[in-house]
């Protein structure tokens, strides 16, 4: 398409061809930016995570979903299945925007099971002929054998008095013998704000009130609020958008962060003695990061990677953004760790030790075929150095990790990995850490993205890499003195 | 499309989508194979130049379309109209196959003013239930204002007895009083031949007889004939399929052959005192060429440049092919002479002399920013020696012009010019020239194809070329010792 124009945007999924999909599926399938273990929408945009839930003996996710090129033309969600968190088989669409409430797009929305079924909740946006926006919060129900079903009144109709139709994103919990749902909201003053709801029957929901987590203006509006609780203790994952940057310093245009709490009271709709705001990727490109208390004892969390209003580079290949792995939440000392779940130990195939001290100016670690490998390193922590990854041979374009020792921080600089994207936002992203004898770095890479959690999840950083050229497969280490430690392994394919 | 399979081919024009037409030309119009002054296919497969022809003031010049991929699918005439045979408007599909007598496909045919309109004459396709050929002799009337209606009855139903259904590609000609065709045709023995048909009315067609121009068998089927008249002398260009290489050798899965006679006996449907078969291109990727005798007294012609049975790099891209710039035709001592016609130099912008004596082994003539561009070259042919095009700075990639000053031949090799293809048929192609004190280079570059005409248009050499940097664009001498002459002009787009 050379302009996605409103129209076009909004055209109904059923008067596109399939002729249509097939050729951009086809062209986009040669991209050397396609990944190997990522979700990745098959054409198209892609964005939040929906819906991540444990449903009849399986895992389910949903993504948000815009089949027909990469903008946010009118949404849907699509239906991903694993056994193992890790190889997740595409499905099929489970809601379309095809209903009075959804119109122009089924928006964000939670999953718990509920007796027999998966019991679904989303916004359904709908522009009127002002083209001003109602956004009403929608229920489904999908069986076991993955047929939707939509309700076909709207479980909320409005949003409160004293809130704006920036209403959206519901994310279902459960709470004692209740079933809550947190939803992200804009007071009629336009400042960000979580809501909380009750119900018993889950068409029945009475506001409980405005959630009270911070003391500190959230931006405009706050999207995708999470509430889960890790360790019984209450974490508020959410995106408020408009964020002053003297509250917690963030670079991308809209930050993804969380607050712990001591606890949860329902009474007051508050979390209580709330840590500070922090990012929950320090990195370039996480949003709308979607949790959930798994069955399994688990917190599991899973984000977009992909930020609003930015340009990627694979937009001109016709499809855009994928969901990060699947990290496991836990806490200690009162900060959130992210880990990747043990599941994806699954992919691993040819294993490489890593072993020796860091000698050369530019010590050549690995040259794997191709960016799709798994990465651990211990290093001692007591002299500075960086990690190069997607680099050439000559060690002059790559992505450049460094350790700070002086001031214990980590950078991520992406100005010379690839084709340049989102520079007004800055091409180096800088995380503090907490003094300890070694640095860990656990490292993803997938093609075009790179997830690194250091020191054992303290930090998250994540970044798209698009390279011109995909043989930009070297890892070098600089500085660092010392003897380091470490294991390589290539991964497979994810099985679709 | 992953898979052209039959049923894909021969799918009706309109149960293609716009949206999927739009998609393929934004992904095709990425390519830096893309030309800027040859006729190609905004999207899909071009091949045979078909009714070509002046009427109402201009230039009109059909070709051979599948719009919907690479393949050969059911064929259709597209419409492009020109004042000055260089300036080439998109006009619109002339014919489509849209009837019982070219449902499968609108074959190759020509044209002829007749009165206020234009009359095309052409060959429809059709596939029976057993999948067997029929092919029809089909007519059509374009009026002034570019609207075209086809005749609905067959104006002749039949090949004549003796003759196969292989019976297609009608060439109108003017012949004293009557309106002439002559037709490619296939005997009952498998034996190609031309037949001649005469007709008063354009509707009344009465077989001639079999052409006589040969004593030789022309192969299995003879494709694309056309008779025109050079300075009185007839002249005969064919395609012959099948030829047996003894009679003429020729290294392209079809030739593109011509005979001279020194006269044409309607009489006796013979072309009197032939010359041997001469082939019309000395290159890789001529074929189809249809020639009309212009009514400014010119013989204009213009080739397909691609070939059939052979896959091309821009398949991958959803394009295929290209026609050539328009040649005129003439005779010097019993030797067709092809030049690039005079209007050719409407497209020339910025202008280089060249003037010098090849002294170092690798003389860099000139780097132009891109392939497109026009080079004359004067050199001295006592000695041996070189021309590269499409050179990288090395001189280690390009296609290798070479002169042999001994045996007076010269030679194409596209060995190291970019991705190859149809390499079972050569990489080089050689052919001999009249002994003459200079030799002479006239050569048109344009992205991914280069047309060369040798010693005044005596030969020429013309050849796709596919490389995977666009940055090749340097242009070497080595060898020929002595002065040489030329220009450098950079070409403009053509006006579309």
């Amino acid at each position: 398409m050379t302009e996605w124009t409103t129209p076009l945007r909004y055209k109904p999924y059923h008067q596109w061809s399939t002729d249509y999909l097939d050729l951009l599926e086809s062209v986009i399938q040669k991209s050397s930016w396609r990944q190997a273990f990522h979700i990745q929408p098959k054409t198209g945009l892609l964005n939040d995570p929906n819906g991540f839930s444990f449903y009849n003996g399986k895992w389910h996710l949903f993504y948000q979903a815009y089949p027909f090129g990469p903008v946010h033309g009118v949404k849907s969600w699509y239906h991903m299945v694993s056994d193992n968190l890790v190889d997740w088989k595409q499905h099929d669409y489970a809601l379309l925007p095809d209903s009075p409430y959804d119109s122009h797009g089924v928006y964000s929305g939670s999953a718990i099971t509920v007796g027999e079924k998966l019991f679904l909740m989303y916004t359904g946006n709908v522009r009127d002929k002002n083209w001003e926006r109602h956004s009403y919060q929608l229920g489904a129900w999908m069986d076991s054998e993955m047929q939707v079903e939509k309700i076909t009144e709207a479980l909320i109709e409005n949003p409160p008095a004293g809130y704006t139709e920036e209403f959206r994103d519901p994310q279902l919990f459960r709470y004692q013998d209740n079933c809550l749902m947190a939803i992200g909201a804009q007071t009629e003053s336009g400042k960000g704000a979580v809501l909380v709801y009750q119900s018993k029957q889950l068409i029945d929901w009475e506001l409980l009130g405005e959630l009270d987590y911070t003391t500190e203006d959230m931006g405009f509006m706050v999207e995708c609020p999470n509430l889960v609780f890790v360790d019984n203790q209450p974490v508020l994952l959410f995106c408020p958008q408009g964020l002053d940057n003297e509250i917690t310093p963030y670079q991308n245009i809209y930050p993804n962060m969380y607050v712990i709490g001591s606890a949860f009271n329902k009474e007051t709709v508050s979390i209580e003695n709330t840590s500070d705001l922090i990012n929950l990727d320090e990195g370039f490109d996480v949003y709308a990061t979607q949790a959930f208390n798994a069955p399994d004892g688990r917190v599991l969390s899973v984000g977009w990677i992909g930020l609003p209003e930015i340009d990627y580079p694979s937009f001109e290949e016709g499809w855009a953004h994928c969901l990060s792995i699947v990290k496991e939440l836990s806490i200690k000392d009162q900060h959130l760790y992210q880990k990747p779940v043990i599941e994806m130990q699954e992919l691993r195939q040819h294993h490489e030790v890593l072993k020796g001290s860091v000698q050369e100016e530019n010590l050549l670690l690995s040259s794997p075929d191709k960016n799709v490998y798994e990465l651990k390193l211990e290093l001692d922590s007591r002299a500075s150095g960086s990690l190069y990854l997607f680099a050439d041979k000559q060690n002059k374009e790559g992505l450049k990790l460094s350790y700070n020792a002086k001031d214990d921080t980590i950078s991520m600089d992406r100005s010379k990995a690839g084709i340049p994207f989102g520079e007004g936002y800055g091409s180096i992203r800088t995380a503090s850490l907490k003094k300890q004898d070694k640095l860990t770095l656990h490292i993803f890479a997938d093609r075009s993205v790179c997830e690194i959690f250091v020191n054992d999840g303290y930090c998250v950083m994540t970044s798209r890499i698009f390279m011109k050229d995909p043989q930009q497969t070297h890892i070098f280490l600089q500085g660092f003195e010392g003897d380091y430690t470490g294991d390589f392994w290539t991964l497979r394919e994810m099985n679709e």
